[in-house]
């Protein structure tokens, strides 16, 4: 990373992206030709690699985990950063799952003949080149290579500099890989500089190479990315994620569910951000909730009502309930049943995921139809808002965009689409 | 339409504008939660008050007409602009067709359950409030009015200054079909103002209210859609569509469906642009094509082979392969058999529709597979690309568009989809 980087070095940059970018799209037609086996082949060889290499991944995460730490960067981040033989097994198994699922491509989505003889099929294609850039989390390198190459996408990956020796070791596994399969190199490549005018390439200079673009980050990646960038971008915004605890809640459940979507992992987008209870529920169970909350370290930001409960509480200003805090601190309000929890909802959510905590079938019906979001639960923690956790292998995030079509646009095409979850108390280890 | 609009008159339309957003977003709800036999019934009555009022509509259309002939428009607008009996009985039939569909709400794309215990349901939902920019086609009104309806979105229609009067007539029989069916007015608005300061508001001020554009028009109105638009757009851009004659193609139907794909309507989307015939074609085959083509009234641009042909074939610039002329003209050049033709159409096409004609399945599979476009078609016209031909009752336009996803994205969100189309010689009629 050079402070003084000069015109030259910046056209430097511009011509080595190019380059990245013409490889890519050089690799879209014997990827999208090549076979499900072939391409399971290449995922279990990089998989298979990633397990003989782990002390060299790990070497490269000492590396990197040795100048943040000079740099002084958060213990928070650190975490982020910090492999062991743990999380690279989990990359490992993430790859053979992914080579698991089955192959999308070339599958008929649906089919229908005409009046006139025409027989008309949908079919799932690539998507085409896809960037991806994220930050810390070295992880992602195996994870959103393993989806891209599944789906026959080649991918273009712009980690971040703190985890740069991570990621260029994980990838070497992911190119064996592609080479044990016979597959081109540039199926996934890795930006092999950390020089941030890369990340301001892929946003408005490779737009004839790119097809969609995925930021992986922090608020500031997400926001910077969605003004700036020339291509389309699959939005992962905001998780004002709610859990509503109904007057018919079991008490033992709405307890261990608030608590696990709050306090399982404060730093992830599905976890929740505002507790709704009920004015009707017991107000034991009412007392229960806000302190167990207290009890496990999270502060709690109440309406008056709630103050009422436990000293402990503070007063919760109008910004609280718009709030992502990605920490432990949780709006806690009181709201007059199960409506004015889906207009509540509608007012202050970001539309990521929701969860209603009640035996009352009907009231979670309710719920669950009238709230808008990507995902709504019944008895189920928030934290489930992962693709892994959906059977999907790995995820590459959590979109809350709505909408999309190819070709024309009738009523099926003017739909979007939303997650049903409907649980029994489950919440989410680990 | 006022030249000298004022500071005062901007803020007028802003207010206006959000008044509107705001009446939008009210109804989302009640359209969500309304059943298929209520929207159906609304249809159903729109469709009948617009047969009951063709006099109106038609004395409406009078109007816009007069004030397009004393403004010289050309003789191509005024053809899109004209209304006659059978042009309102085909919006009547368009609404019809359109109630008939199946309900895609509330229906149930995929359920699959975990290890854990946890249903999960990926169920239809509506978009949210659909803003559309058109012109001068007044039946669009009709059509975008029932497609949002019947999926449930509340839509903001903005026609042009020139089909004002004719906008209006209609969207006031679309308002009867609401009213007889207890649902909001707000369900399909019509912005009641030509100026247009109401065109950037919506592009730029609207993206509280709005959750998708469309545009509907010409180039520059896309452009500048694409270019200035706040909120998520359906692009439709440009249909360079090429037609594809093997040398295995019937000679009889390879010159039907070429005439119909170029010359049916030269104005529409999936009008074909360049003509790619193989080296090994029969000469009898090639020079019929190209004279049927100059017998037709079409100018012929073509490659050096094929100005020698016919002394009228004019040369062939580079930019013609580029050019979606939308006109009674059409590129035409020799290619070294079916991969060529793949690869000149990956190179210079849209990526909107395209037609193999052959009676080789082999040839015809491997055209399918490998041109990636939104629509491919295998021994029928491009003229098919329509959201009525392809049986969803109408269109809102052809997306050109690749990707969404809602929620975890996993593989499968990773991927697109196209449509394959399997004919044996149909044109388009009409």
């Amino acid at each position: 990373m050079n402070a003084q980087a000069s015109a030259d070095s910046v056209g430097e940059i511009r011509a080595l992206m190019r380059k990245l970018g013409q490889a890519a799209v050089a690799a879209t037609a014997p990827l999208a030709l090549s076979d499900t086996a072939t391409r399971n082949r290449a995922l279990l060889a990089a998989a298979a690699a990633l397990h003989a290499h782990s002390a060299q991944i790990l070497a490269a995460n000492e590396q990197d985990l040795h100048a943040a730490r000079d740099a002084a960067l958060s213990a928070a981040l650190l975490d982020r950063l910090k492999l062991d033989a743990a999380r690279v097994a989990a990359m490992v198994r993430g790859l053979e799952e992914i080579a698991a699922l089955p192959d999308p491509m070339g599958s008929v989505i649906a089919e229908w003949s005409r009046p006139n003889g025409l027989v008309i099929q949908r079919v799932r294609v690539p998507l085409g080149v896809i960037g991806i850039i994220y930050e810390s989390r070295p992880n992602v390198t195996a994870d959103a290579g393993g989806l891209c190459l599944k789906s026959a996408n080649p991918v273009i990956l712009r980690g971040g500099s703190e985890s740069q020796h991570s990621n260029a070791a994980i990838h070497a596994c992911l190119l064996e890989g592609l080479k044990a399969a016979g597959l081109p190199a540039a199926a996934i490549q890795l930006v092999p500089t950390v020089d941030r005018a890369a990340v301001g390439e892929m946003l408005s200079g490779m737009g004839e190479y790119l097809d969609v673009l995925v930021p992986r980050g922090g608020k500031s990646l997400v926001a910077r990315v969605q003004a700036e960038a020339r291509v389309p971008v699959i939005g992962h915004l905001e998780g004002n994620c709610h859990v509503y605890v109904d007057r018919d809640a079991d008490a033992h459940m709405a307890r261990e569910i608030v608590l696990n979507a709050k306090m399982r992992r404060t730093g992830v987008c599905g976890a929740a951000e505002t507790l709704l209870i009920d004015r009707a529920a017991p107000p034991a169970l009412q007392a229960e909730l806000v302190q167990a909350l207290l009890a496990a370290g999270c502060e709690v930001r109440g309406d008056e009502h709630v103050q009422g409960i436990d000293a402990r509480v503070i007063a919760a200003s109008a910004a609280d309930w718009q709030t992502e805090y990605l920490d432990a601190i949780i709006a806690v309000r009181v709201v007059d049943g199960v409506d004015a929890a889906i207009a509540h909802i509608a007012h202050h959510g970001s539309s990521h995921t929701e969860a209603i905590i009640t035996a009352n079938m009907a009231t979670a019906e309710r719920f669950l139809a009238r709230v808008d979001s990507a995902i709504v639960l019944h008895n189920a923690s928030t934290q489930f808002a992962d693709g892994g956790e959906f059977g999907m292998g790995a995820e590459i995030g959590i979109s809350t965009d709505r909408f999309h079509a190819r070709g024309p646009v009738g009523v099926e095409q003017l739909t979007s689409y939303k997650y049903v979850v409907r649980g029994a108390g489950q919440v989410r280890p680990g």
